[in-house]
């Protein structure tokens, strides 16, 4: 029921209005996110030879991605909930879709050419996919699974695209540590990601909640830090996880948070870690002399030798386990007093020692190190931006290091980049799926208040709930120079876990990580510069379906009333 | 990651402060909703001996319940989050629990008597349970069940529990025409209604988006109104949600929306359907003039005696069908503009008559046909209280009437019970469940706007999200007098599917429902008068994890690691 009057913009042209109209009249063969150019000017069909094939060359991951693709296609058999305008013609079907790749030893690094071609002509036998590298033919293949449906299956002819990125990093981030995910949720958002066209898996793996990382060298720290038996990742499962991303083009980038975010890390050693296991907000004393961000306290000691000892032994076996050239060390929300809560912390500062020294202590002992490994460092921003504790940038030479921004929109994007740091895009404001559910403070009382007062945003400090419409429109460059947007590398929906675990991962996911994946691939604006979110319903509404029917639980986002009835559901109004 | 810092209330006494501290060291046996009166003076236990079984007398659905619980407490091995504290003791394993009930042939109606008492002794091998009715021996079975934990079972002993409810209406709402859930939906939730002992499943059946019932009478409604084949509630399925129902003590309630949001009468009946599928808010008008409170358009013709004909027969097989007593007639949101759209009406109007004249018109065609069929007939608030369209009050004597109130929180509910009618009450500020998500329409501007823009609620009209904070502690007799009170039957929260459907049936109800249930059976406060969240989150995150192991995909509150460490992710804070 019951819709009470939506609040407008004050202005929206004529020319949007006839635009937005017009647009749902579209042809509805929908590949998601949209190929930057899509050529089909005669809308029609061929069927798929039962005997259908693909044939490339060989290749290690791109072999299992051509197996997985051709099962998909001859047994998919997708129903539209729209059925295509497409002519099913007489022509032969089609037989084969050849795949040549130019550089078949282009590693699946940042930067790797995802370009590819498609053709399926009209009349003959033969598809094709010219691509850059494998991941590239990745790309094609998704997009031709995509353009196939039916039963018997039947695939668009007569049909020419080229495609290729706007940005480079497209990723997802999952907080594994809040609360846990088992491998299998991990590999279905991978493959998910995948069908999206997104590339990297950044895996927020550990936190001050738990450690579920098996760490060969420091078995104690899962063993004694994570939620226990069951609720561990071993290496066995990290080489899954991993070579599965290899297999869908999706990279694995690893975050192991630190020196804050590290309480977990006290049930092996304690002594390196301050503040452990305390009340995070102790009675009676201000916001700012709290001992964490959140419930769940302690930060690495930067001055204890003990500390990198372990962090190198982490760091060696993450970074074996982890063949990804990026590698996040997090480095965000340092809480002056959960350091200020260490006896030797104390002594530093009393020596005339900052906090921001101690960091930079930290950073000077650990950063190096993982450059050493050919690492490029991501860091979150606070490790610059921070208004408290930060480094100096001259710690953090940029040719080694990427900031990753999730506070105060477009502005901490342009410090970034202006000070000429590549950034990764993860707008708390438009990028955090988490957002919007209340807070998990176990006695919060601005819930015990009578009915009438504000609800405000429900109790949830980075609410609203951030709808698929926000992240769609979320322009990652807006405000910057073209030499500034150059640095932008591109972005990362994230899901923080205080309230997620396996029973919501893909419903708080998808489709909304579907509406950036389009975004950064091929932009949220038509040819005339027009925002195409009105059109981008449809689409989304198709593609959502799609994604259910493989398995993968994305929420709705319409009645399907609307998508049976185009158009219906929009509102022209000038307000 | 990150919290930014909470908003507080001004003031929260020392005494709120000690009380909601040591609650957390309360004995985490947990039963939700919480019991009226639990006596457990010294926490043991008893194994379940793998010859137990439950005596009761027979009953048609109640030995369906036995057999239910039975195989669950053998069965269900529960492993809680924190083990309670209670001892192991050498007393004889627990032989038998035995059923007695004072009145065995009370129908499952408003107002029955759900009070049961469970004894369990620290010594000896029987237990008991003594109700009133069935229904309370079912409540008094899943109090029983949610008492035994672990592999071999055990038993919580030495504890006597009598219990009854504050409120004898506790419902939850489903949509199911924006978007079909299947059959097993449907069962699926009321088992979890049962299990955190709600009583009521309030089925809103039909709008304009889709018709999914199969009335026999009138077969033309489902098979050109639904979504089509395999998204239809035949009454062989009607039949057995019924049914379910009664073996679960869930009444199922249903809801044949009328006249407005009955879009999807028009495919059998275009004749009898005002604006059928028109724009529902055509360019360049106000919205005052709009044809619909949301896209989809379409109300019933009271001018029209063909309306009624169809209605009748409707009418007549929906109280076939559900043989209970109470009938929700909706009588929600009617738009001026749709019924102007029509010529018959248009001249009614002309001839001075008013739109309140041709509802009350409806109103005395079908209200009187209702009770005839000795229904109690439940409508929205609308059909009084809306600005525009409503009947007079004389039209709806309180002795079959009751009103169903969504808007304007407390002071909607006093203006209903004040006028002597009784009040349900699902307060869209508390009680709504899928507010917050934004909203469906397919181009709404508010989203094409430059970043820093105010989101508000992120085009949520009911936004923000309703946490289950939120719903604890909405107390829905807030405002009245005592005597006022007592016509306030209960409460529901509602599930409208815009943007719900099987996907994300689960967490959209659970555990949010649970939080209204402990409230409607128990209250939301200790015996000190103060609210008890702080307690009522350890325990929500306990029945959560076992409704989850039940096979509910309720969402997570809190990270694992909170209730792992009671009392440390609360707030202390004198803010």
């Amino acid at each position: 029921m019951a819709k009470h009057k939506p609040i407008y913009p004050l202005t929206l042209s004529l020319l949007t209005l006839s635009l937005l109209f017009s647009s749902t009249l579209q042809s509805p063969l929908n590949v998601w996110p949209k190929p930057r150019t899509f050529s089909w000017p005669l809308p029609q069909a061929i069927l798929l030879s039962p005997n259908f094939t693909i044939s490339s060359p060989p290749h290690q991951y791109l072999d299992a991605a051509v197996t997985r693709y051709l099962h998909g296609v001859l047994n998919e058999h997708h129903r539209p909930l729209v059925p295509p305008a497409a002519n099913l013609t007489s022509s032969s079907p089609l037989q084969t879709l050849t795949l040549a790749v130019a550089d078949l030893i282009a590693p699946l690094h940042h930067g790797v050419n995802e370009s590819y071609t498609l053709s399926i002509p009209a009349a003959g036998a033969y598809a094709s996919i010219a691509a850059a590298t494998p991941w590239g033919a990745m790309r094609g293949l998704e997009t031709f699974s995509q353009l196939v449906w039916g039963d018997p299956a039947r695939v668009a002819s007569g049909i020419f695209i080229e495609d290729f990125p706007i940005f480079e990093h497209r990723g997802v981030m999952l907080d594994t540590s809040r609360n846990f995910y088992a491998v299998d949720d991990i590999l279905r958002t991978i493959r998910a990601m995948s069908e999206n066209k997104l590339n990297v898996f950044h895996w927020h793996i550990t936190d001050s909640h738990s450690f579920p990382l098996v760490v060969e060298s420091e078995p104690d720290l899962s063993g004694k830090g994570s939620y226990g038996a069951g609720m561990e990742y071993s290496p066995e499962n990290v080489k899954t996880v991993v070579e599965f991303g290899l297999e869908h083009g999706v990279r694995v980038l690893p975050e192991i948070d630190m020196p804050g975010h590290t309480g977990s890390w006290a049930g092996a050693y304690p002594e390196i870690v301050t503040c452990a296991n305390m009340f995070w907000w102790p009675a009676g004393s201000e916001w700012g002399d709290r001992l964490a961000s959140e419930p769940g306290t302690g930060h690495l000691n930067p001055l204890n030798p003990k500390t990198y000892q372990v962090i190198k032994n982490v760091i060696n076996d993450v970074a074996t386990m982890f063949p990804e050239p990026f590698y996040h060390a997090g480095a965000d929300e340092i809480i002056p007093g959960c350091w200020k809560a260490d006896p030797s912390i104390q002594t530093f500062l009393a020596n005339n020692g900052t906090l921001s020294q101690l960091l930079e202590v930290f950073v000077n002992s650990t950063f190096p190190y993982l450059v050493s490994l050919n690492r490029t460092v991501v860091y979150w921003e606070d490790v610059l931006l921070d208004a408290e504790i930060k480094v100096n940038p001259s710690v953090l030479p940029p040719e080694n290091t990427i900031l990753q921004t999730w506070n105060n929109g477009p502005n901490n994007t342009k410090k970034i980049v202006s000070s000429g740091y590549r950034a990764i895009v993860s707008s708390s404001d438009y990028y955090y799926l988490d957002c919007g559910h209340g807070d998990f403070i176990g006695n919060d009382s601005t819930y015990d208040l009578p009915p009438g007062t504000d609800q405000g945003n429900g109790g949830s400090w980075c609410g609203p709930f951030k709808t698929w419409q926000t992240i769609y429109n979320y322009d990652i460059t807006y405000g910057l120079t073209d030499e500034e947007a150059k640095l932008v590398l591109g972005g990362e929906v994230a899901l923080w876990s205080e309230q997620a675990d396996s029973t919501v991962l893909d419903p708080r996911i998808w489709p909304r990580a579907s509406a950036m994946a389009e975004t950064l691939w091929s932009g949220n604006r038509d040819e005339t510069g027009m925002k195409r979110y009105a059109e981008a319903t449809d689409r989304l509404n198709e593609w959502r379906h799609r994604m259910v029917a493989r398995g993968i639980g994305a929420e709705p986002i319409q009645p399907l009333w609307c998508i049976r009835n185009p158009g219906m559901c929009n509102t022209v109004h000038p307000f």
